[in-house]
C-alpha cells in the first residue's frame, strides 16, 4: 500500500504487466490515481481485422482494462468488472490509440466509470474513436460482507 | 457469394484468418448462417491477467467477434458494429469458451444480437461466463441511401 | 417474510400498488418468484408517442421495473438497480405488452438481469419488441458490509 | 420545416407537447438544437416508487426521451431509437430532474448519443443522478435506401 500511495503509476505499470493478455496486445498505462486512468497503444498489424482497421475487440479490450484501472484508483487493487459496453465511432487505421476512463461515481461497493479512446493519427488532429461504461465492483467489500 | 450459400462455415473461417488481431487470440469459428454463429478458444496462459483468469478483454473481443459473425450471416458480408456490451457473470481460468450468437432482430439497416459465452472446464459442466449483446450496421444499405 | 414465503405474487402486488409512478402507467404483475418477474401492460393513448406507438419510456418504465422485480426475488425486498440497457426491437401500437425478465446469475451482493418485452396485438401473434438487460444490488449485503 | 430553422425550441415543445405519455409524466423541453437536447421535470408524489424517490422507469423515460430529442435535432425529425442505456447513480427525492444529451458522433443514418440526469434538490447542489447512453436511427436515411 505504500508503493501505492508513493508511485501510483508505477503500481499500475506493475499491474499491467502481470497481465499475459496486455503482453500480446501491447497497451501501456500513461495516467493513474484519484478515479482515472490512461492506457496507450501504438496500432501494429497484428491489432487489424479483415478491412485493415484496428479490430473492435482490441478497442472493448481497452475499454475494459481503462475502466476497470480507473476503478481501481478509486476502490482499491480488489476489483472485479461487471460488464462494459462500447460504442464505437469512427475506424482507426494507424497512429496511435489513447483510452482514458474516470470514475463518474463509486460507493464502497462498485464504481460506475466513463470512458473514452481517441484515435491519434501520424498526421492529423485526434478523433474520438469509442466511448465506454462500465460497473467494477470491490471485491474487498464483498468479503467484509 | 456463390461460396457463402455453398459452405458458409467456410467463408466466415476464411474472414475469421483474415483478421490479425485473431491471429493473436487464436479463436476458431465452429457455427455460421442462418443469423447465429460460434466461436471456441482454448485457454491458453496468454488470454489470462493478473489473478490468473481470462482477461476480460477476452471475452469482451469474442463477444464483438460473435456478435459480428452472426450479425454477418443475416446482414451480408458488409457490415460494421455499432456498440457491444458484456456483462461478466464468472471467471473462466482453464479449459474452453464457447461463444455464441444469434440475431434477435434486424432490418436492412442493422441487426441487434445477443450472445452468451460458456466456460466449459476440463472436468466439469459448463457454466454461463458473460452475457453479450451489440447492435450491428449493414454498410451495403448505407452506401445504398 | 411469511407472506412472501406463503403468497410471492401477492407481496410483488403490493409493492406495484405502493409505487405512485405504476399508478400513472397502469402495470400489473402477472409472475413472480425464483429469480423471475413478469409485468402486463393494456396499451392506452396515455402510452403513446407523437406517432401513435408505445414511448419507448413506456418499454424503458417495464424493463427497469420487470428487472428490479426479478431480481428482488432472488436477493430480498431490499435491492436497488444500478442501470438498465433496452434495446428496441419493433414498434407496438395496441393491445398488450407483456414484460418477462429471469436472473441470469446473482451473488450475494447482485443480480445480472435479462429480460423481453412482448407486444400481443389483439388480433395477431406476439412479436418480440424489446430486449433489456440490468444489474441490480442487494442493499442489504451492502448495509451489512 | 421553416419552424424548425426559425424556432427550433418551440417545435420540439411542439413534438413533446404531442406525446400522450408526456403529459402523463410532465417534463418540458428547455433546450434544442445542434445536436443537444434538454428536459425538466419538477418531481411530484407521481413519480416516485415505494421508497419514496423517484422511480427509476421515470429516470429511463427522461434519457430515452432526452437522447431521441438531441438525435433528431442532429439527423431531422425522423428519427427512431435503437436502444437507450441509464445508469443510476444517485436517488432523487424531490426537487427538479434537468436531463441533458449530446450527439457524440452521427452519420446520416444514426447517431451516438450521451446523457446526463441532474438532480437539483431544493436546498442544495446539483448533483450527477444518473448517466445515459443510446443509438438513434434517421428512418428518412432508412426509407430513401
Amino acid at each position: 500500500m505504500s508503493d501505492l500511495q508513493e508511485d501510483p503509476l508505477a503500481l499500475a505499470a506493475a499491474v499491467l504487466a502481470a497481465q499475459p493478455f496486455n503482453a500480446v496486445v501491447g497497451a501501456r498505462v500513461t495516467a493513474f490515481g484519484d478515479g482515472a486512468a490512461e492506457l496507450v497503444l501504438d496500432i501494429e498489424e497484428r491489432h487489424r481485422q479483415q478491412f485493415g482497421v484496428v479490430h473492435g475487440g482490441v478497442l472493448a479490450y481497452l475499454a475494459d482494462n481503462v475502466l476497470t484501472f480507473a476503478a481501481g484508483s478509486a476502490l482499491g487493487p480488489d476489483v472485479l468488472t461487471g460488464g462494459v459496453s462500447v460504442d464505437y465511432l469512427r475506424a482507426a487505421r494507424s497512429g496511435r490509440l489513447r483510452a482514458a476512463a474516470s470514475v463518474a461515481h463509486h460507493s464502497r461497493s462498485h464504481a460506475v466509470v466513463t470512458g473514452e479512446i481517441w484515435h491519434e493519427p501520424a498526421d492529423g488532429e485526434p478523433r474520438l474513436c469509442a466511448l465506454a461504461r462500465g460497473t467494477v465492483f470491490s471485491t474487498a467489500a464483498r468479503s467484509a460482507s
